[in-house]
């Protein structure tokens, strides 16, 4: 099943993909697809149904971030080797972590906003995972079983601010609009080997990142498992899971975005995003 | 005024404290002392009450953490010199930023858990404040418009997680009970001078941190100024801000919680929290 919202910003409507690409209108399911409705079952409700009945949704609307409001956002770094070695870094004999924002999830053809003093913002197309049920101590064998679905994200990332601030990677991966989530949130039941999808990002057409997510150095069963030793992930949770080479910050010279820009990025079968870069105070 | 969350876990109801120290119960007002809440102006209602027109709680019920899940909970590092130097640490040059898990908070009171592996889990106390009404690049001169008030925080802290794992400090600082927050959230108007409160910790009764806001590299003014660059700050989140020396990191040799160890903890005009240790699987 592929889950989406759609709407203004701020405004999204649960819905569903249906057999044909039209969306289906999830209202009588579901407010939203928040955190509550992934803890309290909402996902098997939605899935027992025969989506044909749902009323179809009139017109073309903005599509929003796939998901409401998650209560953590945690991402995965340097999880590709050749990433690791574009970026100058060494290959993690564990996986990395670092937060993103809450606030700083878009819709996935939102415009990008560059911060007020930005100037090396960069891409990285990303496979995102939505948590289903709590994960506290999970095993590798049943860490997917606390898995919702997967979506596209695009992890934006300012390196100035993530690597010559001091500190912490974090001042350049929470800005506003640095979180692109969907066009979907895909259930596992429709996606086959998750650890073997083309992934890939076009920045003005030209593609810059094409790689598979059999690449990771950690699995996705492996990273959940992980992380669920450190923190409590609770449903509606978003993990995403580290970016394949051909980011900016890795080119010979460093390459960023400026306004007018447009990334394209997919995985393959959770759909296409594709965002404008605009300055934050052009919007 | 003087918020609390009384009640057991997950079922906190919000409250005041009066003049003589007893709990009015404040759920005409509110449901809970949410992001909604403060981003709706209801501290302003509840401030324009007759506190003792609500009725009195009876009994002696446990306190919760004095607000309910905030959208994000962003801690500051290194933010007292002799705690950079006391880490072997460089005295930043800017806000070291990184994030503990809004899971992780706990109440003021509750026992804290090792994590099932810890071995090097220590104790950190800080000044933190709620964010009152959303920021986004704002001013030093205004940054304190933004803040709804202050509490005492514990940003427990496992050190071989955060610093012997690979990356990034956050695999230290989210841990379920390494956030407790409260007794209260203290309103401004009742506090003083915030950068000149007394602030310490006891370890089964010894004083081992022990010292004052007023030691502070960055001011909270710039410290909500400063993060409101690099990402929007909403209603209801949490900035903790630094910790003086005094943590079991710093000592000769180094010392860290035990099963059975109480912390008891507190920063001026906020209350006091009072903490047992025990492991995750003793609960």
């Amino acid at each position: 099943m592929k889950l989406l919202r759609y709407g203004n910003p701020g405004q999204e409507k649960p819905g569903v993909l249906d057999d044909e690409g039209r969306i289906r209108d999830a209202f009588a399911i579901t407010d939203d697809f928040d955190p509550a409705f992934f803890a309290q079952g909402g996902l098997q409700r939605l899935q027992s149904l025969d989506i044909a009945t749902l009323p179809l949704v009139e017109g073309d609307p903005r599509i929003g971030a796939c998901i409401a409001r998650p209560g953590n956002f945690i991402a995965v770094g340097l999880n590709y080797v050749q990433h690791a070695i574009e970026t100058n870094a060494p290959i993690p004999e564990e996986p990395i972590l670092f937060n993103k924002a809450p606030s700083c999830i878009s819709g996935p053809n939102d415009r990008v906003l560059l911060p007020r003093t930005s100037t090396k913002a960069d891409w990285e197309v990303e496979i995102a995972l939505v948590i289903g049920k709590r994960a506290h101590y999970v095993s590798e064998d049943n860490a997917l079983d606390h898995v919702a679905g997967y979506c596209v994200c695009n992890d934006v990332s300012e390196r100035a601010f993530q690597l010559e601030r001091g500190g912490q990677w974090v001042k350049g991966k929470m800005a506003p609009t640095f979180g692109p989530l969907g066009p979907w949130l895909v259930t596992p039941d429709e996606l086959g080997d998750v650890q073997n999808l083309p992934l890939w990002l076009e920045l003005n057409g030209e593609r810059i990142q094409n790689s598979s997510t059999s690449d990771m150095i950690f699995p996705i069963r492996k990273l959940v498992s992980y992380i669920s030793q450190f923190v409590v992930l609770e449903a509606g949770d978003v993990i995403t899971t580290g970016t394949p080479p051909g980011v900016g910050l890795g080119m010979k010279p460093e390459r960023y975005l400026n306004p007018g820009d447009v990334m394209k990025l997919s995985v393959e079968g959770l759909g296409v995003q594709e965002q404008t870069v605009a300055r934050w105070d052009d919007q």
